[in-house]
């Protein structure tokens, strides 16, 4: 029991109380709960690892986004962690592939190039027209970006590489916007 | 006594008990600060005007905006609301003109183009080049931008008619964008 309640704590968000609490609700759960849990966690780690090509979470490699043919294969959006996919996903006007960093650079937080998966980044663009860098807009992810899109020129002259507009976000008054959005949204006013 | 509180209960965000409030304390301050109160509240009515060119508060027609030599008036920016000039100065990064459309269409409110200053827009295109549309990305905003982008071109065929980008706000995680955010975000990429 001592033991189950020392692996608990070790997740984030759980602490002693919470992981005692949880321990006891898995001793009082019948015994096939119990299994199904202990076999669920066990399989994540077995079955679930990074798509070659894009380094997204996925069961089966390369990933559903990979191999879908109706995809764009031409396109890639490049992103920071795998939950950004479904940010982009649900506004229904995507249809390229994607490819996850699993982070963002950060000197201060000791995140070099070398922690994130840029190589095989750069080892896909033959087949590639267009990567739109979709970090965000906030100091690490414009510092990935503008250090992606340097080392994307330097593997291919002819790439196009282009950023997400930053700006006031669709339905806020311009009156909220703070001076660095209200600068970005004028620099970047596009032809009407 | 009576009337006094009555008129201050006409202001915006003043009930009963404030109204009572104030007017106790006109009474009980000295004759001179009542007496100035009165005259600025007259002043504002007899010197603050429109600007005839670009519809600002002033009190010098036309207003320092419109007549600085140091600022750019071949652009005009184009606002819904005399404050609106704030959060754009804010960004020290525009040098232009404005326009104050005194707010903005609104089917529902009653509000057509008739009741926005959109003629003393559509006269001054003589000397300018371009036309930012500064309204908010709101429903409203985009629709009196749409309205507004038509008339122009119109107005003038080589005039160039720009819109502040919609899209991620700056220092926010993409995480937080709303569908049609990252929507506009995605669709006004631009090259890096």
């Amino acid at each position: 029991m001592a033991r189950l309640i020392e692996e608990l704590k070790k997740l984030p968000g759980i602490g002693t109380k919470s992981a005692q609490r949880l321990a006891f609700h898995v001793l009082r759960s019948p015994g096939e709960d119990a299994d199904a849990l202990s076999l669920a966690i066990r399989e994540v780690k077995l079955h679930l690892r990074l798509c070659s090509i894009c380094n997204n979470i996925t069961d089966v490699d390369p990933c559903g986004y990979c191999t879908n043919p109706v995809r764009n294969q031409r396109v890639v959006c490049v992103i920071e962690e795998p939950t950004n996919i479904a940010t982009i996903e649900k506004t229904r006007s995507y249809n390229g592939a994607y490819h996850v960093l699993h982070g963002t650079l950060s000197p201060i937080g000791g995140v070099g190039p070398e922690q994130l998966r840029i190589a095989n980044l750069l080892t896909r663009l033959g087949e590639v027209d267009e990567v739109i860098l979709a970090t965000s807009p906030t100091t690490e992810g414009e510092a990935t970006a503008g250090y992606l899109a340097v080392e994307l020129r330097k593997a291919k002259g002819d790439l196009k590489v282009t950023r997400i507009a930053t700006g006031v976000p669709a339905g806020s008054d311009i009156e909220y916007a703070d001076e660095v959005t209200m600068t970005r949204a004028m620099e970047g006013r596009r032809e009407f």
